[in-house]
């Protein structure tokens, strides 16, 4: 068996607290010995033990002399909202004999810390094995801690020609069954979903897990001016403390009221100033973007509609697009994009990345903001042997 | 060996006569007696020998016995406009044991009658193996026979938002050379590729081959009132007599003449009627086609722009559609495709049998029109084992 092999493992594990451990990472890790795994763990939920602890602690027979499988750098301090003792610690004191690790600690409080620390407790280390994968499984946490925001995702539902929904609005559904299931999924794993005050008026989506087994995200709605009807399925929740309103600074104080009663969260953000002083009531994303990290949001679904797609595209403060094409062609109706200012093909976004693939006879195609894997590397320490973290190109 | 392997040697050697046999089919042939190859050929270019007569002229040892594998069923008539005997004569007078044919001839003076004459005299025939892949080779021919008009193929380069150009008309170059260069493999493949006067004048293009070897083909632009500048490229190619321009019925005359002294075809057809008596300056497509159709071509590549890719889907005589679709988006600028007069999403055209690959990044999704596939089968004859030919579901 290769050192491969427990690292997948190891993150297939990491997987498991998928929707739980949120702002903490996913992690999982597995100790081995002798070519027989000991013992394994994952990180089950915000506040609970860590992988590297679990996976120690299950450990059939002693772990002196043994190898430790962690898909994220072990911790290595203390502090008063940290409720978890430092891993370096256990690890040292457990007699492991090398750690590898697939990625290092984006927290400015750990990278490549925890590395130094084994080592010089003589501890072997190595960085860097399917550290893509491991990026992938945390876009949330590493987004934080590099560029200090959530990490949003754009989902995009399009016909062929690009367009979101009929002049008349319709929009259900351009895709089929199979796309809206792992739209589900992201739903569960996602800490919220947020669209735009014009799909609560036309599509009124519930915005819950229903395809698939797992909780129900924050949903979080951008109403400008707060003036969204009450009766709209968003606002009658089962679990009303999950959606929360965002408007902008001069909201009605009532309807504010209403919906706190009901609640319902409401936060308010400043306004966009576009061309010149002319003021548009929309939202300042990078301010709603910090409103919602502050509440320990690390990850973002953006399910539209248009609008808030391009307001993204726009602002920058986007990092990742799917698109969910289906093989119909409609002709005039809502375009997935508005004006983005580019008048040369030259000027267009061209996404890095790029993963196709299909679902039925939909494509998924999906790509990063261009410079978001450079801005989010966190790169190796000295005398780490394998090459620093990036997503593969991924080929159908 | 098994009867596909040798039917899929005939349908490579088929494809040798890309760009030379039209208005004739593209067809294989291959003699094959105790597991050897004894002869093989094809048909080289039009009004030349027909590939059954080939393999069997060329066979190293007596052919009696032995089987013969055709792309398509052997012709059974002789006519005026007819070059070549029947090859059913040869195929008795041989002594073939067995004939293994791809799929029937669309041809109404073929159809079912060549696998009987054969079948009266004797001769074992099967008819279906591998008869989905003979249909992609032969389109032009299959839709000429059956819709009585040339294969219509949309060729789109847009990006994932829809685009085809910026709002400044910029299209260059949304795809990259290796899409590029599957057009070019079209153009020397297609007997013409057609364009609308939009794109004559924003783009400016040759529409000649030149990323691949092979022949040009015809290039044909709609200009509805004979009005395009004569210092455009497509008037001064090296071969004028592949450039036809296809105008309305009250055009100029002096402008007529100026062009077929350079050794360039004026057509004229009449203009469509819509909206009521209103008259609109486009050409009736449907007539465009027969004049093509008139003059030997088979098969077309529709490159552009939006607008005729437009009146193609309204006028639904087209067949084929490929988007070649870069990983970018542009923004508000110009669409693949203008108002269809769709309201609803499930109005919205599904193609049929998609297909997804990739070129790199860029991805290449096709289809086909609704209906176009049951319209161009052609069936089997009774007694034959295999299933209609139908296109397969290609999934990546």
């Amino acid at each position: 068996m290769n050192v491969e092999h427990y690292m997948k493992r190891a993150l297939k594990l990491a997987r498991r607290g998928s929707g739980k451990v949120s702002p903490n990472p996913l992690v999982g890790a597995v100790v081995v010995k002798d070519g027989r795994v000991l013992g394994e763990g994952f990180h089950r939920a915000y506040g609970e033990k860590h992988a590297e602890t679990r996976a120690i602690e299950s450990a059939i027979e002693p772990v002196a002399g043994a190898d430790l499988y962690c898909t994220l750098e072990p911790c290595c301090f203390t502090g008063p909202e940290k409720h978890q003792p430092p891993c370096t610690d256990l690890i040292i004191r457990s007699g492991i004999r090398k750690v590898f690790i697939a990625m290092l600690d984006p927290n400015p409080k750990v990278r490549g810390k925890g590395v130094e620390i084994l080592r010089q407790k003589g501890v072997e280390v190595s960085v860097g094995i399917l550290a893509d994968e491991a990026r992938r499984l945390n876009e949330g946490f590493i987004t934080y801690h590099t560029l200090g925001r959530p990490f949003v995702h754009l989902k995009i539902a399009q016909t062929l020609d690009g367009r979101i929904a009929s002049k008349e609005g319709d929009s259900r559904w351009i895709t089929d069954e199979h796309a809206r299931r792992q739209v589900h999924q992201w739903r569960a794993r996602y800490d919220a979903v947020l669209i735009g005050k014009n799909t609560v008026q036309v599509d009124d989506p519930e915005l819950t897990v229903r395809f698939v087994e797992g909780r129900n995200p924050i949903r979080v709605v951008l109403d400008s001016t707060l003036s969204l009807p009450l009766d709209r399925k968003i606002f009658h929740p089962p679990d009303p403390e999950k959606t929360f309103i965002v408007t902008g600074p001069d909201f009605d104080l009532q309807k504010r009221k209403a919906l706190e009663t009901r609640g319902i969260t409401v936060l308010s953000v400043s306004y966009d100033l576009e061309k010149g002083d002319e003021l548009f009531r929309r939202l300042n994303l990078g301010e709603v973007l910090t409103a919602l990290g502050d509440r320990g949001i690390r990850s973002i679904l953006v399910e539209g509609g248009g609008a808030l797609f391009t307001s993204f595209l726009k602002s920058t403060v986007y990092d990742r697009i799917t698109f969910f094409i289906a093989p119909r062609v409609l002709g005039t109706g809502i375009n997935t994009f508005g004006d983005l200012g580019f008048t040369k093909i030259s000027q267009a976004i061209r996404l890095e990345q790029i993963r196709i693939r299909h679902i039925c006879t939909q494509i998924q195609v999906e790509g990063y903001r261009p410079g978001f894997l450079k801005e989010t590397e966190v790169g190796l320490v000295p005398g780490s042997e394998t090459v620093p973290s990036r997503f593969q190109e991924i080929s159908i």
